[in-house]
């Protein structure tokens, strides 16, 4: 083997330069020699994940909290094993630098029949599949290496979705010529006379209105306008909601955050400040099924300022080439100078009422997870209950957010949460997981002890899909799954690091247990046993909807 | 809801049909209209797993035992997930019929902003994923559903490989003019002159022969050669071998069965039988890496005459439309006439030594699993020590070896065990796993536990990636897995149905739970604890090649 500075080098720099700390996969034969240079490497490190899923799953959490990450897998079936979780990044605007060892060039030029192939020696499959849920793709040769590496983490990072590198393994140890620059990042264009087009445009129309509301989604968090979007709620004076994808985006401490906006489902403050405003400001929202109880949003593009990544819409008409910050920016200082002609909204909080039974159902359940936060969290839920209970939480201040509402593949949560931990160690985790989900992905939790990381995991045990049994048929078989001993599966999972593991059926209990795990310095696995038809409001409204669309009869 | 027959109907009709009893797969709330139609058929059997992948490759298991499989997820989250499973059964000719719920017609012709989507009103990104690995797709209307249903489970049929169909949530409950006509099947076309052609040519070829010898593989089980080919073998006695990817697939107890050919690692009687033979007769045979040493066979196509699915070559002549029967039948009636002029052959057997100490190594496990063996047990392997280690055994008369070779994906044993063993119940399951596959799917064991099965489950435990350590980086931190509790886990996994569990690390003890478990009702897991760096010796030879090929130095 030639020493020098390998094509496997100059990748991990580019990583480490874009603030990737982590490389989340599986080894595979054909990325071994790649998996050296990780080991030595002085900045990326390895994160073995039990299977290829999980660890998209968590290196999608990780670019939740993080610039970016990476994922490795093997050829065929390690990367179809990971592309479900690909998939949800690419959805939901992450952008997670996916590399794949392959074969060797010579070996994919003869058509060798290999394993971990079709058999077909046709080596374009997989990248043909990559192309639909991933922004761009390559398969490097040690001439191209040095180009294609820095194309695509440029395309990942301006696009704010997953890339595919095929790394052939003996590129992986072709010498490169050493480029130490820095990496120039692709910047939004921005056009001054758009620009100021639409601040004259917003002018106009905010001017004469008395009622403004803001509502954020996810693509501000994507975009970067979290920062600049929240200095602007803080300085004027407007309500502002989010929807749940975005949820965490603001600061739902601040006295004008009025709740998570979800169409027809919304608490009626929330609706009648958002559908009743007379402009209301949307910032990279999507209005999708599941989080707007159906599409049932009433709000009317003509009273809309819709601003997303690189335009901005008023009405109907499109300014285009406007990054979303400079709108963002731009709408923060014209809202300062009107602010004095608006109505002064006035918001109220009342606090969820203490419940006075000692059966724990979702509605004692929640409220004491809401008194359980801390500013600062990072709160990690499912689909299903979990994640719909968690929607009417109030976040303290600074809280992280995590939830796939988009994609909405279940089990996301429990490798996300590994992934997002090893992020931001600093932060307590505290997941919320439905047995359903949980069963999808459980093995990270092995991954969890063996790291010894110390989220504080709320399993709710409601004895299966409780979110589908709201849909149809809440008694068919289908929505059982198998039962589990859930207080087994920490010792069952992990033999060196022991966690904190308990059940929990009554409000005292719970009580009991969350000042127990308040600050554990372990694992903590909490089983929370919840009747199997009893579901947070939210998800009532959300379902039916749901069904009705579904069945279209 | 209409009442009457409806498309959901339609379909489970044609799959009971083919001979499909179960559907394995993941409620969805696309799905879930449709599986009220499976809940209530007469024949057909829900299956619901833990994951996607779990269940396609339940489905995959299922299908190597059974005329066809289907599967059944739901649009984005779930056919993603289970899509590597879906590919694995198209590399290995499985006919896997797998039904993916999506969105209402109306929704998706609209372009609705849906979760389980993108999010960019495209629905046609996961079909077209799917043709990658499928032999054909269909999206189902009320109009085509009939003829696409016919289509695609003929073409699965004909071509042994997985189909794709997509089945809106709508279109499932419409309603179709019943067809109660029995489904017509494509059969390959025969062409006679072809057919005289070759034998001719056959004649030709091995008249002069002395020594001939057949080798056989796993496209001769796809395509229904079996019986045909035992019988020509019990007739005329020929030495004959199949590759490890084929095992199963001829009677090992027949005299005349020389053992496995893996190229330059076989054992030295078989390859001299097969390498040195004036015509080796190939049956369905593919040369891949893993299995041949890196390719190491010595076969020259001049020697050949090679049967495949559809035509046959005698060294460089190709013989088109014959079908891989017919083939067989002719080569068979010809050997008869042939036999007389041909060397006798003298296989020895000599079986294994008795391991004369009490440490439990690799070679001392598969001594006492050779003797553990019965006919008709079905035999399932995972890739890595255990798949290498079976390869040698001399498997009882009536066995059915399962092992993903081609493919190789990790994880893949427990559920196909799960799936064979839904199909053949009434036969002795034993599936051979190590611990780094086992992890990646181990939620499956809860689903065995729930429906009461009885596998005889041998985990492997070495430690980590063994078969990885051997290829590259035997110390290294990426091979090594998280440890867990192995013998928790049946407990853990299953509330019911107890288990028998235990962990052997001794020879001694591995007798007496052989002895133990022979017989067993119940599910049995056994931890047998192997050094780390032990390996088969037929691995140690496939790993050499496997890693100076990867290298590429």
């Amino acid at each position: 083997m030639a020493s020098g500075y390998k094509v496997a080098d100059y990748l991990l720099d580019r990583l480490a330069q874009i603030g990737i700390r982590h490389l989340f996969g599986v080894p595979g034969d054909f990325n071994l020699y790649f998996l050296d240079h990780v080991i030595s490497h002085p900045v990326i490190q390895w994160i073995g994940c039990a299977n290829e899923l999980n660890a998209a799953y968590a290196a999608d959490g990780y670019a939740r909290v993080m610039p970016a990450s990476a994922l490795l897998t093997t050829v065929g079936v390690g990367e179809l094993s990971a592309i479900n979780g690909v998939a949800g990044s690419y959805a939901e605007y992450l952008p997670v630098i996916h590399i794949v060892g392959t074969p060797a060039l010579r070996s994919q030029q003869a058509g060798e029949l290999l394993h971990h192939s079709l058999g077909d020696g046709d080596f374009g499959h997989f990248s043909r599949m990559a192309k639909e849920i991933t922004c761009a793709q390559a398969s490097l040769t040690p001439e191209n290496a040095a180009a294609e590496i820095d194309r695509l983490l440029v395309a990942a990072l301006y696009q704010r979705r997953p890339v595919y590198l095929q790394l052939p393994s003996d590129v992986s140890e072709a010498e490169i010529a050493t480029h130490s620059g820095s990496l120039a990042l692709c910047q939004p264009m921005l056009s001054p006379t758009s620009l100021q087009a639409f601040i004259d445009a917003a002018r106009e129309k905010l001017q004469p209105a008395r009622r403004v509301a803001v509502l954020a989604d996810f693509l501000a968090e994507r975009f970067g306008a979290r920062e600049s979007l929240n200095r602007w709620l803080a300085e004027v004076n407007l309500p502002h909601s989010t929807l749940l994808l975005g949820k965490g985006l603001l600061d739902e401490a601040h006295p004008m955050f009025i709740g998570t906006y979800s169409g027809a489902a919304s608490d009626s403050q929330v609706k009648e400040y958002i559908e009743d405003a007379d402009v209301l400001i949307t910032v990279g929202v999507w209005f999708v099924d599941t989080i707007t109880a159906g599409f049932s949003q009433h709000i009317t593009q003509d009273n809309c300022i819709d601003i997303q990544p690189e335009q901005v819409r008023i009405g109907r008409k499109v300014f285009s080439q406007i990054p979303m910050v400079a709108a963002v920016q731009a709408l923060h200082k014209l809202c300062k100078s009107l602010k004095n002609e608006w109505q002064p909204p006035v918001i109220t909080y009342s606090p969820p009422k203490t419940p006075t039974y000692n059966l724990l159902d979702q509605n004692a359940f929640w409220y004491h997870i809401q008194h359980f936060l801390r500013p600062n969290d990072v709160v990690v839920t499912d689909q299903g209950t979990s994640c719909f209970g968690a929607a009417t939480l109030k976040l303290p201040s600074g809280c992280i957010f995590i939830a796939q509402s988009l994609w909405g593949s279940i089990g996301f949560s429990l490798p996300a949460a590994y992934g997002a931990q090893l992020a931001q160690p600093q932060r307590r985790m505290i997941l919320l997981v439905g047995d359903g989900a949980a069963q999808l992905t459980i093995q990270e939790l092995g991954s969890m002890l063996r790291d010894g990381l110390n989220p504080i995991i709320f399993l709710l045990n409601n004895h299966g899909y409780t979110v589908e049994r709201v849909i149809h048929g809440p008694q068919q078989r289908y929505n059982d799954i198998a039962a589990w001993n859930w207080p087994q599966l920490p010792s069952a999972l992990g033999l060196e690091k022991p966690a904190f593991t308990c059940t929990v059926t009554q409000v005292e209990q719970l009580q009991q247990v969350l000042a127990q795990v308040e600050n554990i310095a372990q694992l903590a696995f909490i089983e929370v046993v919840l009747p199997p038809m009893d579901t947070p409001e939210l998800l009532k409204n959300v379902a039916k909807s749901l069904q009705i669309r579904n069945a279209a009869l």
